[in-house]
């Protein structure tokens, strides 16, 4: 297919074609890539820029793969042949900060922890932290729904969204959602965009809920003999009433691994939980923590300094990069009821056996959401495909516990089959019924989540 | 029109025509009535009923107009010529109660308070407390996504489902969402079904989230000068990173009339505020709400005991009824940014000058949630009238202000001209759209909100 070239003068942005566009354009973090190669790469200055990309795209029946910074992990951005692909990490502006209604408005290309320095600036915070925060940005974020360590109290990235402004597939820009703290005016369109992956729009600006700084948190970390009595110890922290901001878990393997790659003292364990508490009952609400662990191991350890808690909650961050190190890695991201944890992580252990594969697994355990990595060695010619089945089998497992494929990385590209398993044919059908109402000509990210 | 009479053999549940429908089935407590009567009720005892009531609607071309207990508040569940009734009260078990996932599934027909307490007798709480809470359905809560005082730490009722079953236009029964604290797989349907005010589908049951019993609640009051003081001590108690369980402000008149219905000694107060905070924290909470409000008024007390917060909630909650003595009232429900609450209670005040109305003001000072009431009295011809134009002229402020039409009862009937204005022609047609896809042939309650 032959594609005119976009008039560069036409944008305020830069316009790349053919073979000038950089490679890193037609993946994300996943790695994951669609045949062929993009045709047009439009990085946007403005909103102008995003709705003539639109019209360019329909005009040359290309379709529109938009991306942010490229940190998705289900390759929702993954751009081949015949597309257009559109870049809004340019769209950086922080628009209004407000301290007294506790929100900012945001273009889509702000990173997540450039809105949060900014509202740290006022007193506030904004508080979802995927683990990508310092580089992902919030269009993206509101893309995929993304979650982070912070869920458990303060609710994913959806729950922080107040309103949306979006361009359609006909070039009109939308606003959706409210300024106020609540509103219930028509279709909530506001949760449709958000995590819709692409598929219905751009998302240009977000209108996103700013929270106090906590006054005072404080971090409780303990070790474990194994998994089952870390999910028993966790469990009852959350029948005690506590409401923990973050409840981490890891296993013997992501700990020790962890552990390795910050030349940290090995504190050999079969898992390994860290869990904060904080506002004005950080100190209670950490002691019952305390209580609750020691009843089940001698090693709980409270911080409430935090540098001291920073090292703490290192060991957590630490544990993907350390198992990057062995080879390319699958990042599994299934979540399952609460009681269903133990029994999650017991099944993903048979399930590495059974694959010959190397699987780690930690996560969020207040939320049931795991992340069982599988390493695919790069010297092990059948590791891969090992993996995959093996990764086939977590999914499996997931819905078979009452679980989801996704607890917040998104279908992308990756989990696209099992979608259907999850939602069965008539959710599915009303889901791609609602797709096309909105985007009738599937220009936005096609093959992607449907 | 003449329609065929339902087998009544082939419901489970009761069928009514014509002259047997009781009267009450066709409004709710806005009394706000379409022309004509409905032709059909069916009280579904179960999900087979419904599907059937609705393969019977669409095959003798009546509209479907769904209601549960009738409480809402803005027209949505009127029905006139032409429409089945299909009443889902009758839908009333609670399937399933889970301690250790801290969830529930119940049917559309429970009662919001009866899940509370069945809840309750597993340590844990059904956390939205919409005011008609002891009567008004699940179904009809998650229909108008339903506020209530404690949203302001624990949000609205749709941030308690985490999945719904409904029954769509073609009789098929879909299920959404998930049993898993967190999930991103597909669209967010749940949250497009919840506010839906019946216009997609006909909810039959939802998997709520449930949450701890806080281990303590202290509540305090305040009795201030005039509402923009009150006002200014609600922000300060804000900006103070308290995160109270509810803040709830009344006016003079509200105050007045509230303290005369209860036989209370008549504080004279400009405004009056109650909070209260909650969990580990709630006494470190109270002294600082306390000592934000001493900044502003003497009148400041705090109670830890049950009783007497109930005492002080009862001001709050009786104001209503008691403006309710005074002929009929127009219960309004806007949202302002809390920056504008003084600016919005100043604007309403010159509004019922203007219009000769009588008009008292209360409502959540937390989220910024006003519930302007406007009197009608019985033996004023004209007041009706002054009244609907006092109450535009409230919308058109709370526009203006940056606020919306409806913090949480819904545009029903009443405020379906004033959805346009809110969301603008291309968000509004975007609705339409989404509407026109799920139920192509407007079966589900037409003439409504949009």
């Amino acid at each position: 297919m032959t594609v005119a070239r976009p008039e560069a003068e036409s944008f305020t942005g830069a316009v790349f074609t053919g073979a000038d566009i950089p490679a890193t354009a037609k993946r994300d973090r996943s790695g994951h890539a669609v045949a062929g190669d993009p045709d047009v790469l439009i990085r946007a200055a403005d909103v102008a820029d995003v709705q003539r990309a639109i019209t360019f795209a329909a005009r040359e029946g290309l379709s529109v793969v938009v991306r942010g910074a490229g940190t998705g992990l289900a390759g929702g951005a993954a751009a081949g042949a015949g597309t257009l692909v559109l870049d809004v990490s340019g769209l950086d502006r922080i628009l209004e900060l407000s301290a007294a209604d506790e929100l900012a408005v945001v273009e889509a290309g702000v990173p997540a922890a450039t809105l949060d320095a900014a509202a740290a600036r006022i007193g506030l915070r904004y508080a979802p932290d995927p683990a990508s925060t310092a580089i992902s940005t919030i269009g993206g974020n509101i893309a995929t729904n993304a979650g982070g360590l912070r869920c458990v109290k303060y609710g994913v990235t959806g729950d922080s969204v107040l309103g949306l402004s979006v361009v359609l597939a006909d070039g009109t820009l939308i606003h959706t959602g409210r300024r106020t703290a609540k509103g219930v005016a028509g279709l909530d369109l506001t949760s449709l965009f958000t995590g819709s992956e692409g598929t219905l729009g751009v998302i240009v600006s977000a209108t996103v809920r700013l929270q106090p700084v906590p006054v005072r948190t404080v971090t409780v970390a303990a070790y474990f003999d194994d998994v089952e009595t870390a999910a028993a110890a966790t469990a009852e922290v959350l029948a005690a009433r506590v409401r923990p901001a973050m409840l981490e878990l890891l296993d013997a393997d992501s700990l020790r691994e962890a552990q390795d790659l910050l030349g940290h003292q090995g504190q050999e364990a079969g898992a390994f939980v860290v869990a904060q508490t904080d506002g004005f009952g950080a100190d209670a609400e950490a002691a019952v923590v305390e209580s609750c662990f020691a009843r089940f191991t001698s090693r709980v350890s409270a911080e409430a300094d935090p540098g001291a808690a920073e090292n703490l909650l290192a060991v957590r961050r630490a544990a993907l990069p350390a198992l990057e190190r062995h080879g390319r890695v699958l990042i599994e991201d299934i979540a399952v009821p609460r009681s269903r944890i133990a029994q999650a992580t017991q099944r993903i252990s048979a399930i590495a056996r059974q694959y010959d594969s190397r699987i780690h697994t930690f996560g969020h355990a207040g939320d049931g959401n795991l992340h069982p990595i599988i390493v695919v060695p790069a010297h092990d010619p059948g590791a891969g495909e090992r993996a995959q089945a093996a990764a086939d089998e977590i999914f499996s497992t997931a819905l078979e516990l009452g679980g989801t494929i996704t607890g917040e990385h998104g279908v992308g590209l990756l989990k696209r089959d099992w979608l259907a398993r999850e939602l069965g044919p008539d959710a599915l059908r009303v889901q791609r019924v609602i797709r096309r109402a909105v985007d009738p000509g599937g220009l936005f990210n096609p093959g992607k989540v449907f």
